[in-house]
């Protein structure tokens, strides 16, 4: 039986994985695992999986059944700002699919400060939680290191630099940059700034590139003027628009997120520009806020309760099938127009 | 000794307590706690507190430490709606003091929903939190009951009706409405309306007898039509100001919290209405929503932030000192006045 085995596929020890089991059923790896941990299937599946099971020598990870046996039913999540909608609306996504998986969700704040978020890695060795949902800004060279070898299960949401074997949902910024560019380009604006979050965080920079490409793509002229950077919050927004409007008259603004853009957008109005008519306005993440202020926020949606959700859904899914080769998923962004953009609600 | 004992103070057990302890050595109970656990102190304190315990015979309740040798480190937060910039910094505040104690936040979302909140209570009997803060809008017959008798320490935040044996911090609504409506009424407001959030909660219901009250105490008529109730949302701000403006024309809208009176904002400028030259709004909590939106809201602050940090310390005390009676602590609110009511910052 050893022949067949190998030719199948193993683990590193050499042993039959639940992928080879249900390579032969011709299911998928959660749906072989469910059958094989007890935890239903149709009669028609879980015959085919015991029969698959039985004819490769199928013998259950005794390490992995004696963690089961360990767990604690918490999962963690650290995101770096509970008072960005974003990471709200992330967290209230990822608690649904934990809560109905009968487990409880454990909170983090982490201040985006990545030496904390690297101390939060080492210690999950303490396997106080079951696993950990990491939303993270800045990826330094010690998080590949103990993502590499952390103790517990982590799915990051987020966009990671560099081949990083670990199961990561992340949005595509770029072509989130892009949609906003074309959109004000579409409507006639000619001078687009941009108030933008810190260079020093992937966001930050994935997006200033994307920004650059952009505009230059649309046969404009990139001008640093037009560039502001700071924090992801709306004083950033307010003070950034500031600085901005004392140097350049720009006729359309993308800012780096919801909160910059409500910040942009009070700048605006209390120096008595009308929006969208003088200058447009476009933010990033399309949360509540967007909904929220007047004229409401045209905002790239970027999948945020999405990634949220589908965070915990591929944690618990590696709980349940440790072998599962890690995965990579991508968030395809859309633009939410709203007032800010079409002068319809105009000031 | 035994007389002695009994003089000055005994648990039901007629043991000796730490109370006892502190009352000979002069000293605060938590103080005498820290001692007694070898927490620290003054030379000078921790020679009273030890003295003071050898005379009396005090013994360290077996029962208490066997349970603490067997604490999680972790402690729930219980919050209605995370989506509410309110509880954002109520478990913010608490986060602070948890991780601060070296413990961890388990957060829940209870929706609001009564029963589902009595449930929880009851799960605490399976001890996989060593605390629990429940921040709570509806209080029932069931929550009493089984906060009589609840198997970790809770704390809860919002205001209790009658009597509960248990550690509470609450905020004075009765008196932030007065303060709004005292507000209008100085800057010549006479038609004051109210965007209240549902009448079976507490605040809902507290709020709106403080509103009667005090637009009756200021010589003005009270008036069913000048009052909308909708749920603690921007929808609902939305809509029941589209229907108050349907039938009648306010000076001034007091809202129920900062999400409605957004809402109102919105649908006062939406219609042309100039704030606050036509209409004034003020609304409730003071989170970070006030200053974000254009103009800036006037709001109520009930000391959200306040009460999360309260509602953690005491509940770390009573982790300490389980002996402690319980304690109810109030937040005196104060108005934050902002452009919403103030003519300056005039759309």
């Amino acid at each position: 039986m050893g022949r067949k085995r190998f030719r199948l596929g193993h683990d590193h020890g050499g042993r039959v994985t639940v992928r080879t089991v249900a390579d032969i059923a011709g299911v998928s790896i959660a749906s072989a695992s469910r059958v094989l941990n007890g935890l239903g299937g149709s009669p028609e599946l879980s015959a085919r999986v015991r029969s698959a099971a039985e004819r490769v020598g199928y013998v259950p990870n005794a390490i992995a059944r004696s963690l089961q046996a360990q767990r604690t039913g918490l999962i963690g999540i650290a995101v770096p700002d509970i008072g960005n909608p974003i990471f709200i609306q992330m967290v209230r996504q990822a608690e649904r699919v934990i809560s109905d998986s009968g487990r409880q969700l454990l909170l983090h704040a982490t201040k985006g400060d990545a030496a904390g978020e690297v101390e939060l890695l080492r210690g999950l060795a303490r396997r106080y939680v079951d696993g950990l949902i990491l939303s993270t800004i800045k990826v330094t060279e010690a998080h590949h290191a103990i993502l590499s070898q952390v103790a517990v299960p982590v799915v990051v949401t987020g966009q990671l630099l560099g081949d990083v074997p670990v199961d990561n949902v992340w949005a595509d910024n770029t072509a989130g940059v892009q949609l906003a560019i074309e959109h004000f380009v579409q409507s006639g604006r000619r001078r687009i700034a941009f108030v933008n979050g810190p260079l020093d965080t992937i966001p930050g920079s994935v997006r200033d590139v994307a920004y650059r490409s952009s505009v230059a793509a649309a046969g404009l002229a990139v001008d640093d003027d037009l560039i502001e950077n700071g924090d992801f919050t709306f004083a950033a927004g307010l003070d950034g628009t500031r600085r901005l409007l004392d140097r350049v008259r720009p006729d359309a603004i993308l800012c780096g997120n919801d909160l910059i853009a409500a910040g942009t957008l009070h700048a605006l109005l209390a120096s008595g520009i009308r929006v969208p008519t003088e200058v447009a306005i476009i933010g990033m993440d399309n949360t509540a806020l967007a909904e929220l202020t007047f004229p409401r926020l045209t905002s790239v949606d970027l999948g945020g309760g999405e990634r949220g959700r589908m965070a915990a859904r591929m944690l618990l899914d590696r709980l349940e099938t440790p072998d599962l080769p890690p995965r990579h998923e991508s968030i395809v962004p859309f633009l939410a127009v709203r007032d800010t953009t079409v002068p319809n609600g105009d000031l």
